[in-house]
């Protein structure tokens, strides 16, 4: 396997003061809700703002010292990584979500001089207009990769990449876990992208959207994927990525 | 101080084999000498591809396990630091130079389906077409910012940011270390960061850019520079990144 890579980049403004949370053990959790625009060249050519609302956690002394700077409206640099959970739902479906743990936040500044305009969403809630959202991820193809068409014409090619993370808990503990990361590529790099197969090394470089749709019981499921801009193959073998 | 970060993702491709060379104390060092081309669009709106040539500096055993994968024209993923030096030279003039160390080091396929064609330079080295060069850092400017103008009229802007470090060193000694990175910003970004000032904490976003002029002696000299695309002011004071 290759070894992994998981690295994200947000910049966006808090759509609300951020809640604070402590588990059983004591660990301070502070979670943000952070909103921003991106700006992607479409099919057409044409270039569009996106919106993007993800959530990020920051843990212990970090949470604690932040807590006091943050409310409404603050825009925030965060470097973090992609978390993947997987739980049992109360009537026993599997259920998987990927969220974002903070490794740094930093508050920034904004004003007029400092060209940070926002806009008002829906909900009243400030979205910072020219955000930042740079994912990068290494790892290997669960299964191989399929390439659809959608009703209009356009090539998509979706691929899971599971994403392995070693790292010393806080008892001093080497640990294993791997992130499985969906992702989404279209046009002419899904066409390049659809001889992908089962245990491809890659990496991904994009941007991180929520996927929604509505359930057979009726209920809106979100779920956070990557639209991948760029697709490297990693060489394969003993002395290689794979 | 702000608390540094120091982030460098490169792709490109190898101009060479990569040269290995062995400290006095045995850690092994292998220099890599990268090509790409950037897409930057200039003040007249059109886009343009810049060529960049980078050395990135790879230790101890990744050096030993990459020497024998790589050669001429081998494309390859890098995280990396900016790397600051400065010394004396044989005349007692002070100098300095901006490396990269990696921190780790992929090796890329490439082929016809996966479109990443290189163009041959001047040299014939292959350089890569479609590269990537991206940086990230956080710190204190160390002095005043300068805004001037270019003979046609191109407003840009210089300062210097001390990027601090904290780390390990081989032999499990904390150590700090501050690199400092000369950065350049052109036009309305140029006009918006004219009056940061000494001290204040800042993230820039750019690509890395090597400077080259000719010095009193006639002698052709290099100095990378990290070229700005985003400016973010951090809050400062006790609670912030001041």
């Amino acid at each position: 396997m290759a070894r992994g890579l998981n690295s994200v980049q947000l910049i966006g403004t808090l759509t609300q003061a951020p809640d604070m949370k402590y588990t059983a053990g004591g660990l301070a959790i502070l979670e943000l809700n952070l909103a921003g625009n991106d700006h992607v060249v479409g099919s057409d050519g044409q270039l569009r703002e996106l919106a993007w609302y993800h959530r990020v956690s920051v843990f212990g002394k970090q949470a604690e010292y932040l807590v006091d700077q943050l409310a409404a409206g603050t825009p925030v640099f965060v470097e973090g990584r992609l978390n993947y959970r997987a739980w049992e739902d109360a009537s026993g479906q599997k259920r998987s979500a990927l969220g974002i743990n903070a490794v740094r936040v930093d508050v920034l500044t904004h004003g007029p001089r400092k060209g940070e305009p926002t806009v008002l969403d829906a909900r009243g809630q400030e979205r910072l207009k020219n955000a930042l959202n740079h994912v990068t991820i290494i790892g290997n193809l669960i299964r191989d990769a399929e390439l659809r068409y959608t009703p209009s014409g356009d090539a998509v090619t979706r691929f899971v990449v599971a994403v392995n993370e070693q790292y010393r808990d806080r008892s001093g503990q080497d640990q294993e876990s791997v992130h499985f990361v969906e992702v989404n590529v279209w046009r002419e790099l899904a066409e390049s992208c659809a001889e992908l197969a089962k245990g491809d090394p890659v990496l991904v470089i994009g941007r991180l959207v929520k996927d929604n749709w509505t359930d057979k019981d009726g209920n809106r499921q979100y779920k956070d994927k990557l639209e991948g801009s760029r697709v490297e193959y990693l060489t394969r073998g003993p002395g290689g990525g794979g």
